[in-house]
């Protein structure tokens, strides 16, 4: 089986940095096969790099390594790691190792938080980087390297010395206010949908039960949607909550574009309770 | 050989959707080659799915194995099917054989149209599936396996049941009344060209010859344009009437944006007559 | 190994010309991987393709196939080139062959200028081209198959006459007068960050050694900036003077957009003084 090596990135696609990467790694690692996450995370935004990676990495083999870049510290005194980790397969009980190769500034977090940690090392060990290293393109110089040197056979603990800790982020979470489940949203994908990070079950043991319809109240709005199984449930235009396939509480428009019809951006706090005024099942 | 699987989605490029879908499908096909047509169909237009779908697929290897996700029906109870196609390379006599795998809603039309449809498979057999499916994501849940399944060697008639008919779209087809040829813009593409549903055959028969020059309505414009062999040929800035790489004649800008400049969007009508005014051919 | 070939267009990624060309290529070396550098190349605009192209062509293994395509003059009498070079890998001592297939339009400037052409080939023998060749899409019908059929083993001189000179743009060039280093805006990047053609070795030679400061003309602006070793040794929203990772010095703004901020675009002339006042180093 041909290694995987994930690219995960702010570099955005019209440059070569991508490219660069990925030349470095082919040069180590000719036989691996490259897969994009996505190059696509807003410049610098951490948060987003985690959420989008621990959405995306357990999807993958075992033994998928992981390269993520989102370095606005490159070049500074913060740590490089590399890390592996027993996760869970998604809609699944089998658990896999998983390979992350990123820098210490809490990237990890979305995977430290739904998966087991089993070992991290400290980048140090510079025979597995490139010859030269520039100040400002460690995934170049040094992350793609040693990612390239692990899907081709290294062991982890020959990239540095084992540490205990690394850098967390602190990891939105949702909480229960007697009847209002409090959120925020963490993403909007490209549909549209405004995707919270609660989800279904906290909706279901905090309203005793599952309800036709709910009042969310989003950056100064009031919304009555109807929680649905999916899109085509209801028409065209038509607002719904409904569980995606992050397995979180998502509003949606029906063939429309959510976020931009209710003003909703990431990072918007939401609260949900059960609407006063139930609405008929689609 | 490495089996080929083809990806074309409104998925957009910025979320984990693709990534997710590609993960299960190497979880599946590690060996498989995954090539992206384009994330880019505008959300939920089937007929530009189906048109790119058309343009595209005939040009890989025989046996490729192409996954169209543009799904605005997913988790209700359109189909899933496998579809097996003997498909005619362009510019070329040779047959070849390429797969499908997609949502029952139209996508398959434009390889119907231009191709023979050999066989047709209902997706009932969850066995090739992912272990739970989601509502709204049967991209990765469904068709992704049964896609990667198929690269892998399963054999179309385990995934269900053959039907014998599918959901085809109303085609965007050319028309000539007398000396008018009739059709529509199909899509506007990167450079700004216009390309229609005419092929250069249509006019040269209703015209009686190739004529030097056209007047071309559209969008409330007239146009008159010369027939040219390629962007080169005339000067930058100006519009030309041309026989594009897909085989249909096209509204073009040298060295600009004819769309932009002209104000054309796809799906408008446009009709051809040969001009009043000769043009010198460049 | 399995070949790589590289892909560099002025296509983008919305319409399916990538793909069909990706397709020709699979059709002719199923086992090639494939790697796109970037297809966001400004339509039409070779300089920028040069630039992308030898920036990035160097870190890929020797061997590797790079086509490129950005070709304003196709179907017109402009020549179709396949070149050998001795390319020196980034930040290394090592020189290693690179291969290109693209028009003889300039393309080829960046790689000519930094490396060492070894032969040129002009594409003639269409026995290794598509059966049948559009006028207005030889990516795919010509220099995509040879691209192919090099990375699957044929030779340079199989595709056609050896030539001996290709067409070069005009590059870019830094000039010393004085105490004035004049250059200019190559590109500005995914991050805003404005990459000059001046390499840091002319700074300190025209000014007798590095300085903590500089003072820099650009687009009727005076900016005077500290010189530094990364961006994270300033303060969110300070604008600095570094070397990035092009070897190059660029105009950034830590954790913002230069190019936004100072409203620096592509083309724009830039000189470098040493700052009157030195600022004192972070």
């Amino acid at each position: 089986m041909r290694p995987i090596v994930t690219l995960l990135t702010d570099f955005g696609t019209a440059d070569t940095y991508v490219a660069q990467m990925k030349g470095q790694i082919l040069s180590i690692c000719p036989d691996a096969t490259l897969v994009d996450v996505t190059h696509q995370v807003p410049p610098q935004d951490i948060l987003t790099g985690a959420l989008l990676l621990a959405q995306s990495a357990c999807c993958f083999p075992a033994g998928t390594v992981h390269l993520v870049v989102v370095d606005p510290g490159v070049g500074t005194g913060r740590r490089m790691i590399a890390v592996e980790a027993d996760c869970r397969r998604p809609n699944s009980e089998a658990w896999q190792a998983q390979r992350f190769v990123l820098p210490d500034n809490g990237l990890i977090s979305g995977i430290q938080r739904q998966h087991r940690i089993a070992r991290i090392v400290e980048l140090s060990n510079s025979q597995f980087w490139a010859q030269s290293i520039s100040h400002t393109f460690h995934g170049r110089d040094v992350m793609g390297p040693v990612a390239a040197h692990w899907a081709s056979g290294a062991k982890i603990e020959q990239f540095g010395e084992a540490i205990s800790t690394c850098v967390t982020l602190d990891w939105p979470e949702p909480i229960v206010r007697g009847n209002v489940v409090e959120g925020q949203i963490l993403t909007v994908d490209h549909y549209g949908n405004a995707v919270s990070n609660i989800p279904p079950g906290m909706l279901v043991s905090a309203h005793g039960g599952r309800h036709l319809s709910y009042r969310v109240s989003i950056g100064g709005r009031t919304l009555d949607l109807p929680w649905v199984e999916t899109y085509g449930h209801r028409r065209n235009g038509e607002s719904v909550l409904l569980q995606g396939s992050h397995g979180l509480m998502e509003i949606a428009e029906v063939a429309g574009h959510a976020a931009r019809r209710h003003r909703i951006q990431t990072g918007m706090a939401c609260s949900i309770t059960p609407a006063l005024e139930p609405v008929t099942m689609g």
